[in-house]
C-alpha cells in the first residue's frame, strides 16, 4: 500500500519496468484522441503500436518477462485479449480469457467491480486455473485497478496464484495500485 | 465458387490445411456445450485448446503458414482477437482490431452484414490499412462465412490486400465459403 501511494506522490521510478527506449517507443505509438469516449476525455489509443510489428513484438516480450515461470496467462475481454494472448504464446503459457458476464458457455465464476456509474461484471470458467498454477494477468491499461482487482479475485478463487499484473500503459494518476497491494504490478509505461 | 460447393458436397480434404496430428489435438481439446448460447444449439468451445500451451502455439504456427508474406494480420472482436494477434506477433506482422460499432476512438470505416435476426456492424479505423499491404484475416471459427465477408470488404476499402483467411475451425455445413469466393480460405479443422 505504501508503494502505491508513492505513485500518486510522483515517485513511480521503481514501479514499473524502467527501459527507456521502449518507453520512447510506446510514446511514440499511441495516439490522444480528445473526448473520445465522452467529451472532455482524451483516449489513448495503442492502435498505432499494435500495428507496428517491430513495436508488436517488444511489447509483447517486454510484458511477458520477469515474472518467473508462468503456467497461464490470462486476458480481460476485448482489449486485454490483444496483449495477452500473444503474451502466453510468446511464454509458452496456455491463454485463459475472463469475459463479460453471460459470454462464457460452461459453468463460470463471476466478481463484480464498480465503474464510475454502476457496476460491472467478468467472468472465468470454473474449471480455468487449477491450484498451484501461476497466473500472469495482462492488460493494455491499469487505470482505476478495479477490472484488474476482479481478475486476481477469479485467479484466486480457483486456489491458483497471481504471478504478476502486467501492463502496457498505467494512468499513474488514478492510483490503480492502491486496489492490488501485495501484487507485482509493471507497467512499460506510466503516464 | 465451385470450391466453396465442393465443401458442402463432402470432400473437402483440398480446402483446409491438412495435418492429421494437428487436427486430432484441436479435435481433443475443443469441449462440445450444449444448449449454449440458446438451447438446441451445441457450441465448440475452444478455451480448453487456448489453455493448454502446446495446442496454442501449435495453432498459432499453423494459423500463420502459407500465405506468404503478410503486413498485418487482423482479427475480429472478441474472441477473434486471441488467436489473430499471436498469429501476428508470431509472423512478425502488426496486428488491427476489427471491432464492434463503436469501439474505435479514431475515424472509421464500417460493414454491415446479416445475422440471423437482423444485422451487426464491424468498423476498423480509416487508417489501419494502406493500399499494397498484405493482410491475412484470422479468426477462430467460419460459420456462415458473414463476419469475414465484412472484413475482406474493409481490408479492401483502404486498397489494402487480403492474403488469406485462416480458421480454427470451419463449420462446413454453413457454407461459408460460399461468400468467400477467389480468396484463399484456410481451417485447420472442419466439421
Amino acid at each position: 500500500m505504501a508503494a502505491a501511494q508513492d505513485q500518486t506522490a510522483g515517485s513511480p521510478a521503481t514501479a514499473y519496468t524502467h527501459d527507456p527506449a521502449l518507453e520512447q517507443l510506446i510514446r511514440s505509438k499511441i495516439r490522444d484522441v480528445p473526448d473520445y469516449p465522452r467529451p472532455g476525455i482524451l483516449f489513448k489509443d495503442i492502435t498505432p503500436l499494435l500495428a507496428d510489428s517491430a513495436a508488436l513484438r517488444s511489447v509483447v516480450a517486454a510484458l511477458g518477462a520477469g515474472f518467473g515461470p508462468v503456467d497461464l496467462v490470462t486476458g480481460i475481454e476485448a482489449r486485454g485479449f490483444i496483449l495477452a494472448a500473444p503474451v502466453a504464446a510468446c511464454l509458452g503459457a496456455g491463454f485463459v480469457p475472463v469475459r463479460k458476464q453471460g459470454k462464457l458457455p460452461a459453468a463460470t465464476y463471476a466478481e463484480s467491480y464498480e465503474l464510475e456509474y454502476g457496476t460491472a461484471t467478468i467472468e472465468v470458467h470454473t474449471d480455468a486455473f487449477e491450484p498451484g498454477q501461476r497466473v500472469l494477468i495482462v492488460d493494455d491499461v491499469l487505470a482505476t485497478g478495479g477490472t484488474a482487482r476482479a481478475a486476481v479475485e477469479l485467479v484466486r478463487r480457483s486456489g491458483a496464484e497471481v504471478a504478476g499484473i502486467s501492463v502496457l500503459l498505467e494512468l499513474a494518476a488514478l492510483n490503480g495500485r492502491a486496489k492490488l497491494a501485495g501484487l507485482e504490478v509493471r507497467a512499460l509505461l506510466a503516464t
